[in-house]
């Protein structure tokens, strides 16, 4: 039986439950993060646990993040999670009036999952017709419980058969896709939309332009850019670096495989990397 | 004691709660609406219905509608609701793999609630620093559970001491309040932002375009048009019409109490109007 750690209760997964009350569940009020976990250790958790704690702070919930490491541990012990993904959330918790909360006591659920199928083949994009929430509505350089953007964007990108969407925001530029940010990489040099076109900071994103032995450049710029790309490809967590083959219905193509090898190589030497100088505590 | 219904299922409000897999709680992935209950009508029941229906339609959340009204019935009998407040709120439910759903089981929750204190006195409105979540990210004329920009607005608003927030769109025109629509009137003709700006498509809006009996235009117009109004009033299904008294920090003001009485009484007549007509079903 898999355990769900819910503020600081182990209770079974199949019964852990909220109030219908939490803000979390009446209006997406909360933050999240997902982590990797390889060979029992979860990557990068003390950049996961700064972005947390910002997020957080930006949207004004009260939580100390400080206690959520032993949780984890204790969570990834009990579950005896090896390799997989790792989700913690906060919400604002109960009490308020209509969207004015009150002080609230937030909520912590700290959960596990088996590491999901990545495809091994390079992934189609769907150009979706739906745009990003900009960062003037909506600190989105978080991760926010305010999924229904991405989930509609993943939708219609299933729909047409292609495993992402790459969403622009509203003045045209690339963003990101639902779940990821996205590199292309022209003339050697790396770009990837800047933090002002309304992207998610990403773990990955910023573990490979830390890495990259290239130049890296933030862009802000439309879809035309990536006509003369000699590589794209999209980065989470999870996915680590996913080459992308085609931007559907536009019709570019890329052979994107050989150089995305080369970040997905970095960033698995990162993991090992992180697992001898970090994996010890865990 | 009162009671929710959960799925269909009357649980005592202290007990009633989702799993943390509903997608409800994970990314506010659902849609909601807020009526306002009198002399133990749910006025406007059938309109609410249509629009929660589109909403559920659009976000492709399946659920039949057509049972909620006699659940509805059944809460507001149980709870012995005379005047008050009907939240339904329906998410997708629990699965998928992350933002991609499954085909998942809708989840519905019905509750009531007293009717909130409404301020007796015209009200200030905070020019929020925040901007609208664009129509084309969401599709934001429904009531989505995805409140955390009208959350982060009136904190801030309550931050500066004032009732609401009056938030602009992308474009910076006048979009709507957190919780509520816009008019103003001008020359004896009514103004409130068009759905095009981004704003919900409120029934109390909707009522107040249908019964006035001055000229009604829908504008995508800034601020600075408010200068020469005679009067600014916020709506929602709870406050009918209140009346603005001033712009924080901008420095407008208004007396707007004499002509949104008058917007006040015709709603309230509707209110009377459509207890005589559609009272006998509850």
């Amino acid at each position: 039986m898999q355990y769900i750690l819910l503020n600081n209760r182990l209770v079974p997964e199949n019964e852990a439950c909220v109030p219908v009350s939490d803000r979390g569940f009446k209006y997406g009020d909360g933050v999240f993060e997902t982590l990797a976990v390889h060979g029992s250790v979860p990557y990068r958790f003390e950049w996961h646990m700064a972005r947390l704690k910002k997020g957080l702070q930006v949207v004004r919930i009260q939580c100390d993040v400080g206690p959520l490491r032993e949780q984890c541990r204790q969570l990834l012990k009990k579950n005896a999670l090896k390799d997989g993904v790792l989700r913690i959330q906060v919400t604002r918790g109960t009490g308020g009036k209509g969207y004015l909360p009150a002080q609230t006591q937030a909520t912590t659920v700290i959960q596990t999952a088996p590491m999901p199928d990545i495809p091994a083949a390079p992934v189609s994009l769907w150009l979706s017709s739906y745009r990003k929430i900009p960062p003037q509505a909506l600190p989105v350089q978080y991760k926010l419980t305010q999924g229904m953007n991405s989930t509609l964007a993943r939708m219609e990108a299933d729909d047409n058969g292609c495993f992402e969407a790459l969403i622009l925001n509203q003045d045209g530029h690339i963003a990101e896709t639902s779940a990821g940010n996205i590199f292309w990489l022209k003339d050697k040099i790396l770009y990837t939309p800047a933090l002002a076109c309304g992207v998610l900071e990403g773990s990955t994103r910023a573990t490979i332009m830390e890495l990259a032995t290239c130049k890296v450049r933030e862009a802000e710029m439309g879809i035309e850019v990536l006509a003369s790309a000699s590589a794209v490809f999209i980065t989470n967590t999870l996915w680590k670096a996913l080459p992308v083959r085609e931007l559907v219905p536009d019709g570019q193509r890329w052979q994107s495989e050989e150089a995305s090898r080369v970040f997905r190589d970095l960033l698995i030497q990162d993991v090992e990397r992180y697992r001898r100088t970090h994996g010890a505590a865990w």
